[in-house]
């Protein structure tokens, strides 16, 4: 039988990241290409422990049906400890527990937008995401991305010629791929922009707690005096990302159409993860265990950038320097070929993401390339990088 | 701000049965209007003990991120067990573990169906199915269901008439709400019409190993050489929904396009569950603790019958025996204004659902109700069911 298919997922394609995957499973490839968190970061004597004692105490509540929503318990400690440390939420803002922040974009795109409506999001901007606009069709409308931020002339000039826009989607702490952090300044000015125009934000934010150097800045949500943000957190970067389990604060009325949307979707989210995530944020040290990790990643982080200075700079790949997340942009030189440059990095034994993959348009031109520091050890990313150097050193 | 919603969205509503859960909340009123397994079903020691031993020997595959297709293992196990007791599956197939069985509901309907095209179901059908097709747009028209399956006559107009049909959606065991079990002669011309009309049959499966009476009768998914039934099964009812584990059996095209659409939603399932749902079949004695559910579930299936039979059916409420499941459909006299009899029920402080909620179009006239024996004590069930009666010998 020949399967008629759904127009919006016609064109839609596996993520290109998970087609270098089939390279990096190979154990001889050094992959710079994931986006795993650290094992060393996961608190597993603790989840084990608040594991056991659910199992003790409550087990019918963890396996049994639960509420859309989420948990009770974890939808008020994450509020509050949004509101406290973020001064994320206010009186006509509602908060859900989701699958992954993953899920907020498919509920989101579900509940607003139109198949042909537009969403505008960076350029370069995480594939997950895009793929998820894509799914319902939505036309994509990419902004670059500057060393502070999208560019706000471009991005106004599109919310005057797109039609139908529906939200602007930024990432404004350490952004995937391109590492930017997007500056104060230019945060007033995307919510501002937002305003007139009367176009949504949905301001996802997973590795915010990962900074390590310089000052956080506001979420965009903070500001939000006007209802105009929706912003996504996870657990993912913070405690498992196996566990699947984020959240979103956004006005009431757009997370009630999202709540009969995730009804659909999934009933609701795995209910022990959901318990051991609210264990975890209330009856450990939270806050001790997040700068456990900015230290673990601080290190990893500098130690990149030091083989990058060492091996990759001088043989005219550049880079911009982070202060947090868990990925860096090295540009090759203008006029080179990058995806031969990846394909040949690959034939050589190490994995990195082509940077067209994180466009909206695959086909457009593109110099950069993506590493990731946080999923291989120190003797992997040495090696790897020194493999990226020679070759940049031979064919630059 | 005013926000604008997306087309498929506006007329969306919140579940009616989440609006009767709101009388359920209370406590003093006897709620025979959910569907949760009962709690003494869940094999709380065995999950425990799996748990425990999962962050003793193989804690970071279980918090680290996952494959979309699900736990490879599980995977192989679920497809072993379906081949070998129910010969479903084919070289053609594929399987995926999903959030539940609901996830499959969405991923199949943004795969294959476009806004405005068709849907045929039962009517009366799983409400969580129908919002599902609803959310992107389908045009739902139900086929009545006798009391051995759908009118085939009426099935068969349908696919003449109905414009751009995608899938037949059929519940084949213990249907939830009517309770009915769709005949062998049935199944076989339903699978011969999907094929003569090239439709495809969503053949959804939660109850199916929960008999308590008669013997197995194939699922139709067993038929099919010609690639056009997807199989959905779930571990809600056979361990736990608050894990939210649930799998389809399709055609690998179907799948593959699933797959893609599953990772711009949710990435992949929580891997915990999946792999305690490995271990639970493969290192316990799975049938041992199924024919142990059965068991728990004839009593109270016969428990709630005998009630049926001694407060209702004297005073003009009927039933259709059920073979298993969770569910059975009482049928008022024709006339009686059925919504007004659950509200006084209600009042009287024993809560249904009233069975237009089932319906493709709410607002057509029903005389039935749904009874659920699965949650409520054998004291509830007693206590509720002769308020029931009570109302009826005194307005019907």
């Amino acid at each position: 039988m020949e399967y008629v298919l759904s127009e919006r997922v016609k064109t839609l394609k596996p993520s290109a990241i998970r087609e270098i995957f089939k390279y990096a499973a190979d154990p001889t490839v050094v992959s710079l290409s994931a986006g795993n968190p650290a094992p060393e970061a996961f608190p597993v004597k603790a989840i084990a422990e608040i594991s056991a004692k659910i199992f003790e105490e409550n087990p019918i509540a963890a396996l049994q049906y639960s509420v859309t929503e989420g948990y009770p318990p974890l939808r008020k400690a994450v509020g509050d400890y949004m509101k406290e440390n973020y001064h994320v939420g206010r009186e006509f803002d509602d908060l859900i527990i989701t699958s992954g922040a993953q899920q907020v974009m498919d509920l989101i795109t579900k509940s607003m937008v139109n198949e042909g409506d537009t969403v505008i999001c960076e350029a370069p901007s995480f594939i997950g995401s895009l793929n998820s606009f894509r799914s319902y069709n939505a036309r994509l409308c990419g902004i670059p991305v500057e060393s502070d931020g999208m560019n706000i002339e471009l991005l106004e000039k599109a919310l005057q010629t797109e039609k139908n826009v529906r939200f602007i989607y930024i990432i404004a702490n350490f952004q995937n791929p391109s590492g930017v952090t997007t500056s104060l300044e230019k945060r007033k000015k995307i919510y501002e922009l937002a305003k007139k125009y009367s176009v949504m934000i949905l301001e996802d934010n997973p590795y915010g707690e990962l900074r390590i150097s310089g000052e956080n800045i506001p979420p965009i949500k903070s500001f939000d005096e006007d209802g105009i943000v929706a912003y996504v957190g996870s657990f993912s970067k913070v405690l498992s990302p196996g566990m699947r389990v984020g959240y979103v604060i956004a006005p009431r009325e757009i997370v009630q159409k999202m709540v009969v949307c995730k009804q659909g979707e999934d009933v609701h989210t795995n209910v022990w993860s959901q318990m051991v995530a609210y264990k975890f944020m209330t009856e450990y040290d939270f806050k001790a265990h997040l700068e456990n990790l900015r230290e673990i990643y601080r290190k990893k982080a500098d130690f990149c950038m030091d083989l990058l200075d060492k091996y990759l700079v001088p043989n005219k790949i550049t880079y911009q320097k982070i202060e947090g997340g868990l990925f860096i942009w090295c540009k090759l030189p203008e006029g080179v070929d990058m995806a031969d440059f990846c394909k040949q990095a690959v034939l050589r034994k190490v994995c990195v993401v082509p940077g067209n993959a994180f466009l909206t348009d695959e086909s457009e031109q593109c110099s950069s390339f993506r590493i990731n520091f946080s999923t291989p050890t120190d003797e992997q990313l040495e090696k790897g990088i020194k493999i990226l150097g020679e070759l940049a050193k031979e064919v630059l």
